[in-house]
């Protein structure tokens, strides 16, 4: 059984997002939930799992991980497809799927996203949950290689102890739907800590003016990378402000550890896979302005899908005839996605909580109003405010 | 409990190889095995899974599957990385890990070959298996992502069913052992098929001359792909020979099925990761020369690591000094790496005796004797045959 | 001036083809041509220069050079572009433009071969040309970047000399037309070598049947790799036979010097740029199957375009419709990928006449008399001929 | 006859740096001349051409373009290579030699930048003035491929009119040397744009302490990339601050064009390929922290090389020793990588003064003292400020 349910979960997790400390990102309007759901039929599920005692040996808990899953629509995705690409930043990490995502371009799995030693379990459990759904998947039709990402959330959670299950999974899949999304500690975000600070689950989209397709882009991220002193809110040095105040805790030993983050990007806008790829590589800018160097051990992956072709997968014909976005009128998507990245690993750090975890060890929410005081004074001047 | 013993697999398996008809490709000699495990502390493990009645439902048998295990050397491969990369001719399957393997050019655990569906069962145990037998993993020390490949063996295999378990990745990774190494229907080969034979596993080796620096080179390869019409014994096109007498049969729906290889390339030269990703690029034209055009839906993937360096996990000191191949150097390598690629695969079609397995398919094994008789004749000329 | 004309290139040029000497690649029949130009509206032009004493001191001849020049299409490539991509085998070598190439999918400028240091000859020459031809580039319109390939002719050719001058660059892009392709020791190919026999430019298409969809494929390759021993005609090792009868000469202080290979692929299947990558990949074992095992110093290079989707530079609106072949429908193309390549480098040999140049090195042409005969006795069987 | 001297073209440009508006990027220490020449050994040389009429046709100018020449060390490059390696974060441009680059990982030539429509000229003389300077190059030792980047000066420059000779590259090569480095519209940067402020070339450096190995890092740009909305200074969005002061002017047409940059990064840092490779993507982060979104039609490409092993042209004996740093000791590179790109390409803003040039376009230098005053109250609070 899951050690907790998704919706004490999506209640705890509930807090202040970007926009409410005076942020922001880029110069596009947001979406309604200002969410990765807000591209039309993308759906978002977690587990998440926090128990047991921060005491425990290694391998009895405490347990703080979970599970999340993405659908980039309504439907069945295994008989309906749609295209996708990545990009790695840097490839300390692991992205299940990904080389057959880079060759035929096409996602016919949801998207999990999780700890690094669940990506085994998680796969398992995608699969198994297919094939129930699908009676010819494995004798007539083709076998699937399930998306799963992953960051590594041992400072907190006892990664040893295997904590996630398939009915962790399954609840993720099955609670997948539309609408806000809760961010933070919630599903595969759990135990994962952003420029050492509380982080985990965010997201974030934008919605371009009509005259630039009217698409909608948006960007869930499980963020997990970073260093507190290089903290960047909207190119505000917030963490070398910070970093005084939090010179003393568990975190010495942290240094040498390593992170990670694993960013999504959908859209609505008609793009082909290597036109994703592009976009894809756009998420590792935005990355890279709130801080990252992307370092040695940070596994910083990105994957992208558009929601507005539907490929079916026993296609008839020859050939096809698919529409595509013009190269021409792309660069309204790429700042978009550069923006949705940011705010999506800010709104993760805004809606991290204080967690004390696996060793005792103890990890620092973002203070909320620091921050916004920080960010205010820097854009004092009305000049440097977005119109 | 594994469906057979090992030690029963590999009776049954033993077969003729290539050179026992004739058949000898490239210039350089063979190593003692003709195998992976010339190499120097190379081992490998098989778990093969064969069992289960051939009318059964989806889902509940029959069993032709299993699990094939490599360690680059003898010791923990955790603490003591070797140097390794890869390359993808064409990405529809999956290397689980292959992702950082790219990145960092290390191999710090087994390398595990399977079913597709049974990637993920694969992945979590070796990551038990390795968190048991390394106690820091996952607190003082990083987390592992588990190398594991797959081909789909669901003509054969009720793949929908699952059958793999922990035990059988135990056994193989338990069992891997130097020395000579089972072919054709055993571990993650069992239910493979290479141009319409009974394939699976193979493997072939080379010993350079002193002159050109005295290394071995080893493949071991999980074969699953092509078409009957393209095989090509050492450039003799005996699938086109052949496929008369075999156009009868279950085949005749197999025409758009998707196949893949695996392929692990091993030595002891000393080389960097950039020139090993050089190395596997090579061995993609050896399964080239078999008759692989590397079709839409063949997965065709290629790992290669070095054995001459071990990496510590934790190192001292800013820099280090690491002994490399001259680039210069190299094409003696690449020589010998098309080389055991080619006869690897061929010797998996010597090995694969036919076999019935899901819904009363019958796959049937190389016929042999024509196949050294058209060898034979081809090579009629005394200048076409090597001195 | 141009060292000779190309109309007296194409007559000494003229001789023996694959098909001359009963070697059959492959399964599907040749185009009319057996040549690129195959592909409607394909044009291949040359520029020739042999000249010079064979015993000048470097810098001072002699010649043996050229240029080659293929158009996708009769219309101005500037305005309508096609869909280009490549791929890099191995790169030790240059295909300037390529960088560009691979990011946008398109192919804008007419693409030239030539010799290592006359690449930034053939580009300026290419510009100014394409300058002359359309006056708003570089003002209201975008630069270019030339897609100009080269190989290494030196050690027939002074190639310290610089000989190209722009007019032959001229020469070869304003004689392109359709029709048969002159081969051998002409345009770009005139100094190169391929497994040790003199060889240059090659050519060879093939026509899939109605139910594969009917399209052409077509290979231009400008062929300078390999050693004699490996050459392998459609399988048979005519290399390590013919390697005794050449012992001795000139050659024995060649072994270490490099090759390289350029491919060029043509077709008008409807082929996005992610599709053409992957023919261009599948080029890449065709390659192979010559004999090629990419040595380190050989830059092997495959570039391939589709004429079946022409790409305006000013288009209107966001998005358009574009029809592509289905990838489950791709492997016909992948195969005869494989088979034009693999025939048009046996083409550039089998027109290779016995050349004496730079330093009076001697390079010999394949003996076709003993070629004919070792394939066939390699043949003799009726199952091995193909029907 | 070069334009005019670079001694001219020095004084010309001279001008106040980023750190003298109080900009300080990053937290490392920056070298001596703050430039890529910090790096010992790094030699750097500009030909800079300005001459003729704004109003002229054309093809017959004005001119406002040049080239600029970067030699890894003191010694002759052809005969001891570095080791280095690139990245391309958007392809559409041209960086010449970039394929053999990244398949050897080392630098043969001296670097060269300059306009699109130059490089053909630039490859051509830098091959001549290799092939003079090496009496066995294209004989006995190989031939070369001349790294030669650009971008698109054809806003300001009469780039149809090719006006740069052999003899401006010559002047560039010859006059490399270290110390300081003229900026701005100097060299290949002389016609540069970047944010829509005069821009050109730039450059930075930085040292690493002692406690992370005291290596020097530098970074030398050819900007021209961006839009002045998104133009960031350390984080603060002056771009959108200066708009509406520069809404009027001739770059209400400039909207559509396409930019670029080509990054260059030096480092005596033992650095093997693969890790000069994963260097270079991170100065791609620089380059987005400024602003950049890497526009469909901007090529934004990164080069990188380190000067601590010189790697001989004719080696002996089979293997090699090499030093390397190690991986887990890279990250206070990557950040200082970022650091220099960043403040490399404000240094070409701060240096680039107001420009007529073809057509009569007008393209302003950034105005110092607003930037000053605007990044002064950003950073009012001492605790975001550099301690």
């Amino acid at each position: 059984m899951p050690a907790s349910t998704d919706s004490s979960a999506r209640k705890r997790a509930k807090r202040t997002r970007a926009r409410d400390l005076g942020i922001h990102i880029g110069v596009y309007p947001r979406g309604r939930f200002n969410a990765i759901t807000d591209v039309p039929g993308v759906r978002v599920g977690h587990s998440t799992l926090i128990s047991g005692d921060v005491a425990a040996e290694p391998g009895g808990g405490p347990v703080r991980t979970g599970v999340t899953a993405i659908f980039p629509h309504r439907g069945n995705i295994y008989t309906h497809r749609v295209i996708g690409s990545g990009h790695v930043l840097n490839g300390a990490g692991e992205l299940a799927g990904l080389t057959q995502l880079m060759e035929w371009g096409l996602i016919e799995t949801p998207i999990l996203l999780t700890n690094t030693l669940a990506v085994g379990t998680c796969s398992e459990a995608v699969m198994r949950w297919m094939v129930e759904r699908n009676p010819r998947l494995g004798t007539e039709q083709d076998v699937i290689i399930p998306l799963v990402g992953e960051c590594d959330d041992s400072w907190l959670n006892d990664i040893r102890g295997r904590h996630i299950h398939h009915a962790h999974v399954f609840e993720a899949l099955d609670t997948a739907r539309g609408g806000s999304v809760a961010e933070g500690s919630v599903g595969g975000g759990t135990g994962m800590i952003t420029c050492d600070f509380k982080a985990g689950i965010g997201t974030s989209s934008r919605k371009l003016p009509v005259g630039e397709g009217g698409y909608v882009v948006g960007a869930l991220v499980m963020s997990n990378f970073g260093r507190r002193e290089d903290l960047r809110v909207d190119g505000v040095p917030v963490g070398r402000a910070l970093s005084p105040e939090f010179a003393t805790g568990s975190f010495h030993d942290r240094e040498s550890l390593y992170g990670s983050i694993i960013v999504v990007i959908a859209t609505n806008a008609p793009l082909l896979a290597q036109q994703l790829t592009r976009v894809c590589k756009r998420a590792a800018l935005g990355v890279g302005r709130v801080g990252s160097y992307a370092a040695h051990g940070s596994g910083e992956i990105i994957l992208g899908f558009s929601t507005a072709n539907l490929i079916p997968r026993q296609p008839k014909g020859m050939t096809f005839k698919i529409e595509a976005l013009l190269d021409q009128r792309i660069d309204a998507l790429y700042r978009a996605t550069i923006e949705v990245t940011e705010e999506a690993i800010i709104n993760a750090l805004c809606a991290g909580r204080t967690m004390t975890g696996r060793a005792g060890h103890v990890v620092p929410g973002m203070p909320l109003e620091r921050v916004r005081s920080l960010v205010r004074d820097s854009r004092r001047l009305p000049e440097l405010q977005r119109s």
